[in-house]
């Protein structure tokens, strides 16, 4: 069976309890990135210049849009600071793409927050099999698989909200085939964040589309001049999810800085060690690394984002990297930081995978403590929670990460929505 | 210099006034499309989804909305019938991207019609430039070039009609090189005519988004992952225009019927003879085309549509092929034509290339009438006007189309645009 007939067959599937339980702790990092990212002041005009038209849909920010537009909008916002989750074979931010499109479509259909759960899981699980199927060769060539993958998988979850049927659930992957697009060369422009908008606003669209009648290729993902064949896809063969699912796999990010910095700053997280005791850190990772996050004296906020020695001492001395707020040029200037990132030593090791970090702390007694941290090792729904909710305490300040957590953990999508408003920054 | 820069540059070019004219000949030619297409009754419900918004820009069929959904909507119903201009370097139709785009925005703006036609001939130029740019290479592995190409000349277009600065309209091709999309497994679909309201849609928001300040790649089309790299361009070699513009060279349809029966019709249109006095018609034709519209006894008007025989008599007896309404069940079971498409005969002949045609008409006195036609023949401006006039006046009845003919030649775009709406099929 192709994969359109599989992802047919997939739009109406049950969500197992654990997979819909996962992408509500992913709906509650989404909503935060988005409430966080609608603060950046360099996307206030893009906003406003959305805000044009009135609708339902509630937008990161305040104002309520049109389903598409609130898609649009929201998507980008939700990844202006980067800071959503990821699943590595996706190679793809998979819910910056796919919630957009649910929650705002969701809200004009007036749809139960559990249903709207279910759909993004479907939507969210379809997007990293599609990530899968269109494989390396397209990620590689140039594509942005957030925006490509994901707008199919937007589009699935739209067509199960709308109780599309399977003709129409066909036309609107058909017509996804014509509208997925985003392409790689404008990574560290604000056009990287506005793909995944796009991808939202083409789910939301194929599928309301296809509902009033319009008809697409058949097969729009495999067949001849469809999507894979144009777009350099592999065609990798996958799997649809029986007891695994593959959102089971999706890894948060929990510091706000590079990727590559996140492995060490876990395995130091449960450190409780006074500065003055520390005598020396010294920090094994993957030689990739070294010349992307090892700025030793790093002088702004930006640049301690890229920063080792800065960031371990951050966490050591208690500064949570979880809050933008504290990757400030104050910080970057911060004597105690400075004092203890001198005893920090980086060194390549490549026994070590791009996803593990293996710190030993020598203390000034002569303790030696060794703590390592895998970024794909397991963990528990209950562990992921934990941190997650730490990550947005730290974000929006614990009221908001409070009120966030209990609507996205309830049973009214209105509830979560009226969260998106009013953004304040952390006091 | 790369493409990004010389369509940056270009964008603010002057414009010859032949050039202009011959905008002003697609311009009426496009609308004339828009307001038969906005009478195809599959596309209402699509249309009815998209007049959701209030705005100032006119819709085909009637509505005005905000000036991206307009785009959308008069891009796909003016490209609903595949009756609208091509151009053979660019593979694509050039009008059904751009005007759309610039029609839409100008209205928001309050452009004048001189003005908006300017920006029109910059775009529909700058698309038939990337369609060459982008290459054989790119069509033929299934991107549909009309939407693509066409997306980059919209965004150009748009860039002129706001007044971009260089910067901004460097941002604005660069937001396009993540939107621009459309493959030809859409063809005989409804996302056929689709595509290109959305490469028009996307013109506007581009250009409109890179106003407020998005940034996006600054060598979207040829820069590393950018849109040529990533979409299969060739990456030919362009010329900017100087004195011999490219949209010069567009093609119109004047027969709502199969490209391969346009030469022959050409070749009959002078003919004035009584149907009695025709003995045999020999139509000679390029090899390619037999197998595509060589319909010896159609029995429904969609059959006709793809018959040399059928239009060579409906022409020979005055039935004008520009009429959309001609192609009916009723004229493919007419006596006269059924009893006059008898004494026609088709043969392929290699020597002749696919857009020429070589018609031998012999009456019953014997007289032999040789005629021939290459639709790659150079036409005056006012040899186009009068044929572009005839068929409009078949599509639309001569008031509609006077009406429509006095404003796309005056001063007013609101004239030509109070056209678009209460569209009222051919008595």
């Amino acid at each position: 069976m192709g994969i359109t007939d599989q992802l047919v067959k997939f739009a109406t599937a049950e969500v197992p309890e654990v997979a819909a339980a996962m992408m509500r702790l992913s709906l509650f990092d989404w909503a935060a990135c988005g409430i966080a990212g609608a603060m950046e002041p360099e996307f206030a005009a893009f906003a406003r210049a959305q805000r044009v038209e009135d609708g339902p849909a509630q937008v990161f920010g305040g104002g309520a849009l049109g389903a598409a537009a609130a898609a649009l909008l929201n998507g980008t916002l939700s990844h202006a600071l980067d800071y959503d989750d990821t699943h590595f074979a996706h190679i793809g931010h998979p819910s910056v793409a796919v919630p957009p499109a649910v929650v705002a479509l969701a809200q004009t259909l007036d749809t139960p927050l559990t249903d709207a759960v279910d759909a993004a899981t479907i939507g969210v699980e379809a997007s990293i099999l599609t990530g899968i199927w269109l494989g390396r060769s397209h990620y590689q060539v140039g594509y942005h698989q957030t925006a490509t993958a994901g707008a199919f998988g937007a589009t699935l979850a739209a067509a199960r909200l709308l109780g599309l049927d399977k003709h129409q659930t066909r036309n609107a992957l058909g017509l996804c085939a014509s509208m997925a697009s985003g392409v790689k060369a404008q990574f560290g422009t604000m056009a990287k964040p506005l793909n995944a908008g796009l991808a939202a606003r083409t789910g939301v669209e194929a599928a309301l589309w296809a509902q009033a009648g319009m008809t697409a290729a058949q097969h729009g993902l495999e067949g001849p001049l469809g999507f894979g064949a144009t777009h350099h896809g592999e065609g990798a063969e996958i799997k649809m999810p029986r007891k695994e699912w593959q959102i089971n796999t999706i890894s948060h990010k929990y510091h706000a800085c590079c990727h590559g910095l996140h492995a060490m700053l876990e395995a130091l997280a449960g450190v409780d060690l006074e500065a003055e005791r520390i005598a020396v850190v010294k920090i094994r990772t993957h030689p990739r690394w070294m010349s992307v996050c090892n700025i030793a004296a790093p002088k702004t906020g930006l640049e301690v984002k890229f920063s080792y020695a800065h960031t371990a001492a951050m966490t050591l001395l208690g500064h949570r990297t979880g809050a933008i707020a504290n990757f400030s040029d104050d910080l970057a200037r911060d004597k105690s930081i400075i004092a203890l990132r001198e005893r920090v030593e980086v060194v390549e090791d490549e026994s070590l995978s791009e996803t593990q970090s293996l710190v030993t702390l020598t203390t000034v007694s002569g303790e030696v403590r060794r703590l390592r941290h895998d970024l794909l090792a397991p963990m528990t729904l209950e562990a992921r929670s934990i941190k997650l909710r730490m990550k947005i305490n730290a974000l929006l300040g614990a009221p908001r990460a409070d009120a966030l957590w209990q609507a996205a953990t309830g049973s009214n999508l209105e509830a979560v929505t009226a969260c998106f408003a009013d953004a304040t920054p952390e006091s």
